[in-house]
Parts: structure tokens; sequence; C-alpha cells
């Protein structure tokens, strides 16, 4: 049996170790237009920051290693075509521009997405750059030495640790946001919260810019130097990283006449399965479920990558094996802010026809007297008929994510807020308050459950 | 309507406040044995170790705010008797020596729990403590001061707390355990661990005996100055502190007929109420219900004190409310230790009459090229039969605790390894590795369930 996988980050690369060690008989090839395998991209506004400085440390598996493990890898090789009716893919080669046909069995979908890039003029100048690969993060890392002032594009999770990551290396950062909040998953109240104590640490380090769409770079001899907004905001700048989200690449997988879902992202059943026989698809190119509502989503994350790369190996391999889905759940650093949530936000709710209540309630991570005692504020929602908990996001102290964790199992297990109320979490003066602060915000909205 | 309230530390302190919050035109009565009322006896270590000086930081609330919001509070007054059939109770003024009858609609027994102790000769000698009153931490903190040793005879987390409390002031600690393991509430391969690693970092301030009985204190003109053993091991030191765990104050409940339960404290159901109607009980004089196994159990806790306190004063007021139980979710420091559990351990399945299986797990609490990432170390236990998830135990760096509180939801739930799998934990480097410690440990203890 031969399988063949598209690309080997996160989903490709625990696939392919995956069905090597249920099926060691197998031959299994990966094909990727990367030119490094298995790593962590998670990990580069940290390497960019300078929490360390060898890159090696984001490789968790080389392709030497996978070749020792018996598993061929390509780099620089792309998949043109999928030909399913011959369970064949077309190769190029990007070194030698040459290319070729292969046969599989299994064809393992993991290609992955791409940086959303906006139409904005004059791109091609230098110094704006996007983070993905590992290239991409040298390179901003570089940048960052050269550079006075930088302008992020986007203020989602990986616009704000890259915040923290440029800022932190006394370059000015200006953080430019098209919608009218930053962290525009999370909910209007919520953002404010986190831009507010943001702003409130900056010291001139930092700015944000909400509601300002980018339309124009200007240059000087080839290098970007201002970034023009539709309102004719006119901002100075060395370098830019463009952080507005991510593309699902979907493109050769939809030309086989493999179906694309409604997020845009390769529809996938819970065992990983496309709709075309013996061909899987897993990672940030495949559609997930949020679990909650059982409706598609497309939440691209590294850790949903990964598991759904073990299902689709096992599916693939003969045995099976279910991935039953997501809550969103996330978690940024900004500089010493935590910023989690899980689950559907008032705003996603109400898109979805669900009633949501909530409360928002600010309280010590500890006890007060401890030393060092930080803030944190959850904002509990629910659905006003069932009592369903819907979600959740909390921002503060570094044990912010703490309270997150302690809810997603609740809303894995579709529990009410009275139900919720029951759980027991772990209390002493160091690690929380006598009454916790998830107990507080359930009890509170309790009260407005019908 | 007059609610008599016995006791007034946490339960009680928190049943007045609610109560009055309901019934504002009710009459209510504290009568306490102590000299406070409404303080966090969990902060003492704190309060020893130095981590603040001013005790009136563990007062919560005192008793002329009591007083103000229209509660009676009697101070150093003991409710020596209770009359059901009359409604009455026989109260005794320790200072004036005189005793009166008052009448009640409500009774609210929460006269909480007094340290165990073990018979041990001289007894009587000074600088032998207990600690559970705020009198009790100001003698040991004072006491701290003057030794140079210190012996502290039991392991449980308050023995636990009080080693790093007491050795962060330069005092040697000698911690006697008479069961073959500290922290006999865990299970045996974690408590070695734990013993390992604080035995790593001990640097000669402190030792651990265990298996060693104490059976006499040896003085020095009145003043203790050894420990000697059944052993015949003989340890000198300055002053003593016996953590040997904790009794039920049930003694007046059930003199007058109130029902104690097989763990030796008041019985209740779920609303609080003895076998005695408009009699209530809460806090650490009052019986559990360990949720896992619906079967009583007795593990007196402050959070726990809180919860039923505000149960008992609504079923007291006429509305209703339930509290369903525990799980037994407890979090100790020792150090830069972490020692966090939930639900049952191995030993306990198997005394109950479970058929435990288990995994134990050592994992980075952070991905591994982050600064400062520690270890955290998971033993995840479920019943090989049905799959429920029954425990786990956690011990490592100072996030050790979030596993366990990402459990306790999945615990309430009733929930098997295989729903838990499908639970969604935050990730981002700073926070967790790509793949949780919870999810490795979920899915090597599925390959044990039948």
């Amino acid at each position: 049996m031969k399988t063949i996988i598209i690309g080997a980050v996160a989903a490709g690369a625990k696939a392919a170790m995956k069905l090597k060690r249920l099926l060691p008989e197998s031959e299994i090839t990966i094909y990727t237009q990367d030119t490094h395998v298995s790593y962590s991209s998670c990990g580069l506004p940290y390497f960019i920051k300078g929490d360390f400085d060898d890159f090696n440390y984001l490789l968790v598996k080389s392709p030497e290693e996978f070749e020792k493990d018996g598993i061929k890898v390509f780099l620089k090789h792309r998949v043109d075509k999928i030909q399913p009716q011959y369970n064949k893919v077309l190769v190029s080669d990007l070194d030698g521009k040459t290319s070729f046909l292969d046969t599989y069995d299994n064809l393992i979908i993991a290609t992955g997405a791409r940086p959303y890039i906006p139409h904005i003029a004059n791109m091609n100048l230098k110094n704006v750059f996007v983070l993905r690969r590992i290239e991409d993060g040298i390179n901003v890392k570089d940048a960052v030495k050269r550079s006075k002032r930088a302008v992020i594009i986007g203020s989602g999770y990986i616009g704000m640790e890259l915040l923290e990551a440029i800022a932190s290396n006394d370059v000015h950062v200006d953080i430019i946001e098209k919608m009218p909040n930053i962290m525009p998953n999370m909910d209007e109240d919520v953002s404010n919260l986190i831009k507010e104590e943001l702003e409130s640490i900056a010291q001139g380090r930092f700015e944000f810019h909400t509601g300002e769409n980018v339309i124009e770079f200007r240059g000087d001899c080839d290098s970007v130097k201002q970034v023009v907004t539709e309102n004719g905001k006119i901002i100075d700048t060395d370098m830019i990283v463009i952080a507005a989200g991510v593309v699902p690449n979907v493109e050769i997988a939809k030309d086989a006449g493999i179906k694309i879902g409604v997020t845009g992202a390769i529809q996938v059943d819970k065992f990983m399965r496309t709709n075309i026989k013996n061909i899987y698809a897993c990672g940030d190119c495949a559609e997930k479920t949020m679990m909650i509502t059982e409706t598609p989503v497309y939440i691209p994350l590294g850790s949903y990558a990964s598991k759904e790369g073990r299902c689709a190996a096992i599916n693939a391999s003969g045995q099976v094996d279910g991935f039953y889905g997501i809550l969103g759940s996330t978690v940024t650093r900004c500089f010493d802010l935590t910023i989690s949530m899980t689950g559907l936000t008032t705003k996603k709710a109400l898109e979805i026809g669900k009633n949501p209540v909530s409360t928002v309630i600010t309280k010590s991570d500890r006890v007060g007297y401890m030393p060092e005692v930080d803030n944190i504020t959850l904002k509990l929602i629910a659905d006003k008929s069932s009592g369903q908990l819907l979600g959740a996001q909390a921002v503060g102290s570094k044990y912010a994510d703490k309270k997150i964790n302690s809810l997603t199992s609740a809303l894995t297990a579709k529990m009410t807020v009275s139900e919720f109320l029951n759980n027991d979490n772990t209390y002493s003066p160091p690690y929380s308050t006598t009454v916790d602060l998830l107990y507080n915000a359930a009890l509170k909205l309790k009260d407005q459950i019908e």
C-alpha cells in the first residue's frame, strides 16, 4: 500500500509518522513546496522576539529523520494536479523545473493555508512580509533588527503576538485593524478591554489604529516607507507584516472534484474523508465542526492539525478513529496580558440564531493578600432558553487561560449553567480565590436563564 | 423568623450574609467560641511564611460589619446544647461564665472541625502548636522567629504548606509522617515523586521522616526540645506543629439526635438539611458526597464551606438550592512544586470496588523552546470496564493545577476517556504544548479500557 501526503507542517507530518507506526511496511511519500517539514509556526513570534535565536528549535523532525523512518520526503515539490480517476498526482520539482506522475492507494491532503493578502497598491516593495514559514520568521527577525518603526496589518492573535515580539525589540509598532475593534473574533466589550489594558502599558511603544483600511504602500528606493489608509491616514514605517488571516489551500482539491465546504475549506467527515474514496484532508486546508452547534467552521490551529493528521492516518490505515470537532479554544499572550477564549462569542451566537445571555466579571486571580496578585476578567455566555453554556472569553493575568480550560470539557459535555455550578475547581491562596471566578460568573448567569 | 447560626468562619459567615440578603427583615444570631469571624484559615501558612505580616488581611468581614448588616454576633459564646423539641439552644458566655437559652426558627450548624491530636506523651509542653484559628497562626509565626529547628507532625497539604512557610524563614524542618508515604491521600507513585522532587531542592533545609509514629515529646524548662518516635528516633526541635488532619465538631449535634454519617461528620442531604426539621449543617462539620460515586466522604475544604453555607441559607429562607457534591479537588504549593488532584486515587478506587487503570506521563508545561519551561507529571485514572474518568493527580510546575482544573468538569459530567479525547484545550507556546499532556494521557489510557 502506498500513501501520498501533500504538505508536511503539522497535519501532514503527524499523518506520515502515525501511518508509518501503524503500517511499518507501507510506502509513504510526502510532497511539499516548503523547504522545511514538521515545524512549529506558532513559535515564530517568540523566535522574532528573541526568546531563542536558533530557528532549529522550531523544527520538530527533519526530512532526514523522516527518511530514516522510511518516509520519502520531496522538498520544494508542488503537486499541480490530483487525478482521482487514475489514483495519480502530477508533481513539479520546483528546482529542476520538471514534472512527473506518482500513484497512490491513499492520498492525504494537508496543503495547509496561506496568508490572506488584501488588495494594497505597491505590495511588491521591499520589507513587506507575511508570517507563515520558517523563512518568513527569519526575514521578519532580520528586518526587526534593521528597523525603528514597524506596521502590523491585522490584530488577530498572530498580529497581537507580533506586536509583543517586535515592540520588545525597541521598534515602534503601529498595528492597523480594518474592523472597528482589535481581535475582531472576540466580542466588542472584551476587545475594548484588551485595547484599554494594552494602551495603559504602551508608553509610546505602540499604537492601535482601528477601523482603518490600508490601500497603499509608499516606498523609497524600492523599500516600503509609508502606509496609507482609506481614511487618508499616513503612517511612517521601515517594515510591514501582513497578519490579516489565512486562506485554505484548496485549489488542487477543488480542481479534482473534491467538495469544498461552505467555509471555503475542504469538506471532511469525522474520519477526515473527503467526498472521494481514499482521499483524506486534514489540517489548515480542512473544514472543522464546531461541537456546540455541530456546524462547519474554519478555525485553523496547529493543535487541530496534529489531531486531524493522526485521525486521517488511522482511517487511511484501515482502522477507525473519529475527530468530532472543535470549540475554537485559543490563548494568546500580548506582553503580560493573557487573552483566551472558547466556544461561541455573543456575536457569533446571535449570528447563528441562538439567544445568548452573558455576564462579565472581574476578580483577582488569587486571594488578595498573596504577592503579585493580578486580575482576570471573564465573560461567560449561555443560551437563555436551554441554559446550555455557549462560550467564554477571559482577559488578564497569566492564569486567565486556566478559567477557559476549566470550561472546555463543560462545553464538550454540553453542560448547562446549572450543571456547571456543581463543578469542583481546586483552591488554595496561591492559585485561586476561595470562591472561583467561574462559580461567581455561572451563578450570575443562572439568574438570566429562563 | 429567627435563625441561629453556630460558627462563623466560612460556612457560617456565608450562610449569615446570604440569608440576610434573601430575608432582610429576618433575625439572625451567630454564636461562636472563636474571637474572630469570617476569616481565611487557608491563608495562615502564607502569613507565617511572611508573604504578608498583618493578620487582618485574613479577616474577610469583621463582627462590627456583621452587626452593621443587622446580624448579631456573639464571640466567645459556646452552644452547649441543642434542644430540637423546643427549638432552643443553650449558650455559655465563655468570658462571663454565664449560660442562657435562645430560641430559633431555623438552626444552621457550622461548627467546623478541630485539629486531630494524636496520643503523644507530654503534649502540654510549651511551643507545641496546631494551626486552625487566627491565634494559632500568630503563635506559630511568633515561635518561628524564635526557633532554629521545627518539627511538623503530618504531611497532608497543611503540613506541606507549613514546610514551605517555616523552612523559608531559615528554620530547619523535620516533617514526620506516620504513613509510609508523604501526602498519604495521594497514590504512592505520585507521593514518591513529590518526595523525590522536594528532597532534590532540600539542601539540608528540611527532612522527611515517613513511617514514623510520634509517641513522646521531651522538654526542658517546660519547653519542648525533642520528639521521640515509636521506632526510637529522637529529633531535636524548638517547636512543633501538629498537622495530622481534623475532626468534625459534631458532639452537640449528636447529643441532640442529629444523625451522624458513616464518615463521622453530620449527615446532610443536598439541601444541607439534617434529619431534624429546620436544622441545617454546612462546612467542615458536615459530610459531603463524592460526585463520581455518589457516596459519602469527609473532605473538609474552605471552598465547599462557602458553597454549602450559601446553599443552607437559601433553603433555610424557603427557596430551594442544591449542593450536589464534590470531587475532592485540591491544590497545594510546597516551594516551587505544585501538587494538585481531583476525584479518586487508584487506592481509593480499589477500596470502593472499582477496577481502575491509570497512566503516568511527564511532559513540559509549555513548548520546549520557551524560556523557563518546566515539567508536569500527570496520573490519569479511569475505570477499566466503563471507561469513566475517575480522577487525576498532577505534580510539577506552577501550571500543574491547570491540568486538574481541565478535568474537573469532565469528572462532573461523568465523561469517559473517549469522550474526554474530544476536549479542545487552548494552545500557544507560552501556555502549553501543541499536543496537550491531558490528550497524551487520555490517548494512552484509552488503550487500557476494555
